[in-house]
């Protein structure tokens, strides 16, 4: 019998979650019943909304109860099965998550069938980060051509999509990013017209530059201080997907601040703006609309990618802590095992 | 020659404005040239949108410059012609302000031909409120039989006719205003399922109550501490249409709460929200459909209207702030002259 090791949630952090919050254990797999089979998960899958399962309090999704394992999409491999219709070497997407090996009775799963695009990409810009690009800019954002995009977090799955399909559909993209090789990257590699770096003392005045036609699209990823830099320069009738507070989800206390509400709702008037908050998962429907185009503008080469892949399970909770931190630089996934 | 009373602004306020911002002053009413002619105003509207007017800064609208005659809507008639299309007694809906008579060139005018309902209604329910009320609330709160919508200033003309209209459509209705009588007019008079006052001490208590399964729509049409109780309450997927902040308009500096822009966006998105700012202009292309079927739920006694008439226009400064401070009961109009 295999062991499996598992990161579980130990306690609800305070702002910013630190390695104490997690614990590794490592226990028996349990055996298979009739009808059962046990995947192993070879990648996981990590991203910002993981922060918000770990408050108390519920937010769109129930959290993460003390002493359960880390959720997570993962891709995982049938390797053992009790279940006639699955077979030991079958890929699948699951949501097994922080562990090594996970019992299953195919509920929650999708098949993935041999392709001739990397596995990596269904926790990415083919899986959920993608997903949420997609519907999001193409149902709220509503691009133009010659408009203007911004977006922030714009290396990452989902701000890097944004901005792609953005281009795609005839619009100026404006990416912000942090430090000088993510802002780097914004231009050489995924094709925006401007890249910023929102901790340069001077950022408000450059983005102001990067628009001189205004801002019509501001895709919602991050929050904090980048919202206002964009809140001045929106245009009339300009759409906020809002998407993503991962500054603010390790806020305990409102910031020492006045209370910018009023003037925020009175530029919602008089700019007639639109701020409309999503989840991916308000848009399923529109999952095969978006792999047959995501496929296709990837195998065009239209749509570019980058992973930060991490090495070994035990190293999930300083890696996630990382990516609320902005350290990582594409999106974030940890290898577990040698399956890959 | 008859002389003509104005009303020209004189000075931007600080918050509140007071009667020093105004003066009253009487001049030669000009000879008129070959295709003008002479509208003696019968009725001038007061709307909170003319506070915006008084401020320096561009909004959604010019502002109106100091020394001018003040921008507002009237029912008036034509006393004296030098176009043949226009003749003495035709009654127009005119732009042409806080004055006895103007001179005209048919410009922006509206005739307004002779039929069964009160020609004041021109400038409320039948009117600009009116039309705001409709497309605000049918394109953006898009309201369903069963659920709850919430407005406040709800005996006005724009959050009577949101509340009656809602109630067309199959939504219950929670009317908010200031005081005992305005708040027993939204049950008796107008057909809101609750009325509630937001004066009480525990009104956020009270709110809570009038709505067991929370709140789909919120018609901002206020601002302010109403916005602060409703917030919690709003169910997932609300619609927010904002079309007024006045509790606002007359603030200068940021309250000295915290901010509070963390807290509503993270509500935003956790709940997806939409917040979406409009004017009535947006849908002027609306404008047709709204009175048919306004007329229609007037002649069958569907929608009810209060109107607050003032008469005098030296009367008209005091009448309007008093109107910022919720001190008229209905549609503010002001009568003008004898023509009546």
């Amino acid at each position: 019998m295999a062991t499996n090791t598992q990161v579980l949630f130990k306690s609800h952090p305070d702002g910013m979650p630190s390695p104490e919050n997690f614990e590794i254990v490592t226990q028996e797999t349990p055996a298979l019943e009739d009808g059962q089979f046990l995947l192993e998960n070879v990648y996981l899958s990590l991203d910002p909304y993981m922060r918000g399962r770990m408050n108390a309090a519920r937010s769109y999704a129930k959290p993460v109860d003390i002493d359960d394992v880390m959720t997570g999409r993962t891709i995982a491999e049938v390797v053992e099965s009790r279940d006639y219709s699955w077979q030991p070497g079958d890929k699948v997407l699951s949501t097994s998550g922080w562990q090594e090996y996970a019992v299953s009775r195919a509920k929650g799963l999708t098949r993935l069938d041999p392709e001739d695009l990397p596995l990596t990409i269904r926790l990415g810009v083919l899986g959920m980060p993608g997903l949420t690009a997609y519907t999001g800019l193409l149902n709220i954002g509503k691009p133009q051509p010659g408009e203007t995009l911004v977006v922030a977090a714009a290396t990452g799955p989902v701000g890097s999509t944004v901005g792609q399909i953005a281009k795609i559909k005839g619009a100026r993209a404006v990416g912000i990013a942090g430090g000088p090789e993510k802002t780097r990257a914004l231009t050489d590699e995924f094709g925006f017209d401007v890249g910023l770096d929102h901790r340069e003392p001077d950022f408000a005045e450059k983005l102001a530059e990067a628009c001189p036609d205004g801002i019509d699209i501001y895709f919602e990823n991050v929050g904090g201080h980048v919202w206002r830099a964009v809140f001045p320069l929106l245009n009339d009738f300009a759409r906020v997907p809002v998407c993503g507070q991962i500054a603010h989800t390790s806020a305990i206390e409102p910031p020492p601040d006045p209370d910018h509400v009023p003037e925020l709702m009175r530029g919602i008037l008089s700019k007639r703006l639109t701020l409309r908050g999503f989840i991916v998962t308000d848009f399923a429907d529109q999952s095969g609309a978006f792999q047959r185009d995501m496929k296709g503008w990837l195998r065009e080469g239209r749509v570019k990618y980058r992973e930060d892949i991490v090495d070994g399970l035990e190293n999930a909770p300083g890696a996630f802590i990382g990516l609320l931190k902005g350290r990582n630089f594409g999106k974030l996934i940890v290898r577990i095992g040698d399956k890959t």
